[in-house]
């Protein structure tokens, strides 16, 4: 008669063997050098999800209208970067053994490692789509290989050259900018300029779809580890992440590098949570 | 010899005798469903008014230059917004009834119907103006007929059809978009596009305006209860207030949903009290 | 295959078959005058208990050895206070007539009378042992019966003369302090003096019992509505939340007015939950 | 027929001819070496006042028995402190030359200097007393004389030996307890131990009482400049203060250095409005 | 074989011998009258520049590559305007005197005087560019002279009339307008439109170049003082910045009001370093 | 001429040849599992140091007055706890190798291990003395055997049974506080009781003496990860430190576990400064 105490993102309702998408969460932030928090985005999303409409007037769509479950967070040991990526990668893997999507909340980007590596495991023709403020690009970070500063290099090292498509980016080291230009990487510095001639050329591939938070300018998410002043505004991100999941063939995804403590309004969140519904309506609407 | 303490909104220091305008405040948010705390915007606005110039570079005018009145904040019941609403009126009435304007400080957006009901009692022509990021425009809410997300719905029962005019939408259920475009009111959505054509037609007519500070985009107005992403820039809203003051003849207005408490740095606050600056000289400025 | 998110209390796991004791969360602040955000207490305590062991050293006992269940929160209607006390009431009395008891998490402390009329209802015997810095005897605030400031009196109506117990009172209008004398309460100001005796007076009635946690000094939880400064340590509401759970026939209890944003620390949360933990263990432990 | 918007003192009602006690502020901090912000405590405890009872249970007094009034707030010149010192100082004379008692609310403490001067100037017998955390007994900071941590000096100069009474201290440098002990002023470190016995000493003088909030322990009272771990209670500070002013003649007194601010739970002005109504009670009762 | 503890911004790491620029900070605000704090900023600044790269994709340029060196802050005497000044214009004078440029870090906008003066004392022909959201053109504040919002009015004493350029204003009395237009300096209100003629126009004169952060709307620099909605967004900035330090012969510089207290993000002080970055990058490449 | 810019606690001024105490900075956090923060807290105790006196009057003793040296922060990989123990224990043990005494600023309680591990090298016969909140005895912590949950344990690995004496413990699961009272540990509950006996037993042996801040109420130190209701004052912990370093042999120590995010009073780093300043007094005065 009673229920027990839930929470889940609004909206995403359905059962397991129902649903074409699958939301996990992956709280840890433990390679994080500047300030640490992304491990509290996933819980704080679907708190905050509460306060967003399921319908979206830009697309006509709601979140109702379509099989979406939200399957909870992962327990991940901190300290232990490649254990944890272990577990991410199991959860997505027991994800798309099934025939569905999965739909990852960060956490820090280096979560995305291991989504990414159960997509390419079951996609040998993977391309990875990037926004984000930072080139993530590095060998190394304090000598550690694993790490947010280093994760799109260790997409690099699974998938190879030529695959990756950065965009937004505006600010790195130097000699990551090199790195990129030298054919390892597409990179679109500071906007989306071009996406919609990528995705033409991209739309018979599987596409893994990362989304740093941090491309947004920091006046309208400031609630990330590294703010950048200077990134894209809200419609710019919307539209983009619109299109994107519209357009190609995403076989899995992710929301990162929300730390909600550091914006006391609320506002990051509420943006990330709106940006997941807008993304959430466009991999389901008008799709077979 | 000396003075009691008092606080006032900047330069709305007339008296009632000799005030055209008269400012009050309703502190009353005990609808509001998601995050309380507009019941402390009126006194957060007087107090940093005093960071704020009297004078406007924008319009070339100053408060200083025009009789209005700073008449204090009312005390309203919490748990029986009828019996606010009441007072709200009331008050609003006292104030027409010395042929002069009511300016409302809230407080959540139902604050707003108490002082239509006195604007349409003494105006049976009145046409409401309405920004906003919300359609606000529901049957009830959670049972409940008085609400902050019914307060326009209640102006519809109040004035009937198209007579209503909402603009910057950009969040709502899909069946109050679709009430809407049945002819019950005219809708604008995401900005103030037609505003001039608009104000036009409706110059003729006296106008209550209503402006839910939520119209705003969070990156510059991050205090207030339900924050939406994606909404307007300050100097959209400065330029479309600007317009609708000096362009119709507006009988009655407000400013609601500052919720100052969910901006630690003060920014909302002194958006909103720059807003009811720019609204004060536009509404009296080259006016008999 | 792969389980919804969920979020209860910590070591709340029991079915409600099993169940002895039945947490809910009222989350509503309707009446609240002052600073309103109780109602994001019982989610906030939930989210914190994880950072809370399931043991206590002081009674060595441990919430997982008893079957307690955690029933989420009520969906409250906002402005309607009555009608959110009917909704309280009624979860209340499906628990009571399986046996079992309520436990309440406030929520502004209005929401204890739903709790006591349910209890009232199934025990007419029922004695009540109240816990506050506030009197919360006066006749209506503001010509509002039903207040948190009216609470204890709506109680005495339910209860007469001579059956409630106040503890820790040490802020009121003097008009309350003189009505509780003529021999309407039992009224202890400043702490818990006497408190034995009474237990053992009362060992023989059911006992309802409602901890307004502002009864603890502000300086240990300062993440309430109203903080009265001078109240009691956190070991004496620890000790005597102990003896009134462990020596008498508690029937019901509720624990409530936590205001988590007012603290951004988030001590007064853990504060709350550590409360409820020692609470739980002490209505369990060594009963039959 | 409406009243101009004003905020004071909760219970300061009293026309000024009436008057025996003209509270009055002084927001000003200009010379806080190590974080500002006791400019703000005026406004802040006015307002928060309104969450305070008028009635003491502590003392069965109210301040609506009292003819107190509240003045307001003088507009201060930063970056000039004596020419800020000299318009306190004149306020005061005002009140004094009215045969009325000036009760300043600070602002840092090198406000005291300006109303004790005045008050020394009418009662040539004057002595202090001083509750502090800190001697403030430096002949100069980084080579000004006039500052908050060298106000007690400046008295010195005033008044002479032996006619000065530190309480609570705990921190300073060597050289200013070893100056202190050579016969310059009567220091208690820590706590108020002996108060009784020097007040009964005192009782035939006038009585100037400064009160340094910051002689709570930071645990109670966290919203100031300079927090000092090791103070004393609320429950200390309100008996002593009660005290004084039951027990000696006071001619003028002051409580400073709440910096709001620094407090977001709000406990620290619920403090300072407390102790203050607690002062005011005890100044009134049981005076002729 | 240890090094002691150090802070500097990040990448200015020369000796003074070989350094073109030196960094100092003037942690001083004691004439700011609304709301303190910029004192703050020269250690937020440094401690926070740990999260920027010394990389800047705009300018392809790095700090690194350049002669810069961070000597420190001053030790200010709060409460002395004109002394905290003598001070600031010694240290400047001192790296004026080596052939370096000093680069100050305030404190409040009147730092900026102590600097200037020091500057036109070596640079007789000296022209002064100034960027804000506020005139500072009055004569006295509260009767100072000395003031935040007097100093560009005392820059006007020392160099006269026509050599002011003043960009970006958008608050200021009346008066100051006015007496703006009659001649007295040149003022682009709200934005940087003919930056690139002035600065062709000023080619051959040495430069003075002063940037109030507060010249950026608050949606992206919250952390201020004084915040005016309304301003320039950081593109706009970074490029006018950009322009000013790359194409005039700037031989003193000043970034000030930064009050990082007010915006608990850090995006403001991310905003800051990353301003001085690029004004670093463009004083430095492609000079001889 | 002019220094670069440093930053150190203060006091601590000596030349690293003729220290005999010397400070150092761990700012590590990996493996905090429920509040990250902990890395921020030696460069925030270093700011705040400097409103702080060096001189105490509990002991009569100056900072100044004994060679102590900062020698700053540690670069510490995060993810990687082995890799960022070893760093810790090469800098202990370079400092040990001089004769020296290290004195370790945390970061989170598992970077005592490295400086434990330096000792017990350099002293066979080291004892530990741990004052904390909780036990730390886990075996593991979600599979990792390196955490803050479980240094303790880890100690016991290193030093053995009868070694450990754990005082204020308030929280840890029953199995933990089962294995301490099998002889492994001594553990004190909840204060300091039979402390000096202890000492008077502990006197010929070198002591590693760990402060896990949260040890304390967190009434005065609510800044820590994992904030615990119930424990000791500043005052009680003050003479606790004093005594230990005071009258026995401290060949090492630490103070851990400030977060100072998660107090915006500041209090909380101000309490560290403190204690760090009577430590350091203790540990030199009235010593060979």
């Amino acid at each position: 008669m009673l229920n027990k105490a839930n929470l889940q993102f609004i909206g995403a309702e359905a059962e397991f063997s129902q649903a074409l998408t699958v939301l996990f969460g992956a709280p840890f932030d433990g390679t994080t050098s500047f300030r640490p928090g992304a491990r509290f985005a996933p819980q704080a999303i679907r708190l905050d999800s509460n306060g967003l409409e399921t319908y979206s007037p830009y697309q006509d769509g709601d979140l109702t209208d379509f099989p979406i479950m939200d399957s909870g967070d992962l327990e991940l040991p901190f300290g232990n970067p490649r254990g944890a990526l272990d577990l991410i990668k199991e959860r997505a893997l027991n994800i798309l053994n099934q025939q569905k999507r999965p739909f990852l909340i960060g956490g820090e980007h280096l979560v995305t490692l291991g989504a990414l590596e159960a997509c390419a495991q079951i996609y040998p023709e993977l391309r990875l789509i990037h926004f984000d403020a930072h080139t993530d690009l590095r060998q190394d970070y304090l000598g550690e290989t694993l790490s947010h500063a280093t994760v799109i290099r260790r997409a690099h090292d699974l998938l190879g050259d030529q695959r990756i498509y950065q965009f937004g980016i505006r600010s790195g080291e130097r000699a990551e900018f090199v790195w990129s230009s030298q054919g390892h990487t597409f990179l679109i510095p500071y906007n989306f300029a071009g996406l919609e001639i990528i995705l033409e050329d991209l739309k018979d591939y599987p596409i893994y779809f990362t989304v740093d938070l941090d491309v947004l300018d920091p006046s309208v998410f400031p609630g990330t580890g590294t703010p950048e002043p200077g990134g894209v505004s809200f419609d710019q991100l919307r539209q983009a992440v619109t299109k994107v999941c519209a357009q190609s063939q995403v076989v899995g995804c992710d929301v990162t590098e929300l730390s909600p403590q550091y914006d006391p309004s609320g506002v990051s969140t509420a943006v990330a949570a709106k940006i997941i519904r807008e993304m959430l309506i466009a991999l389901h609407k008008n799709k077979k």
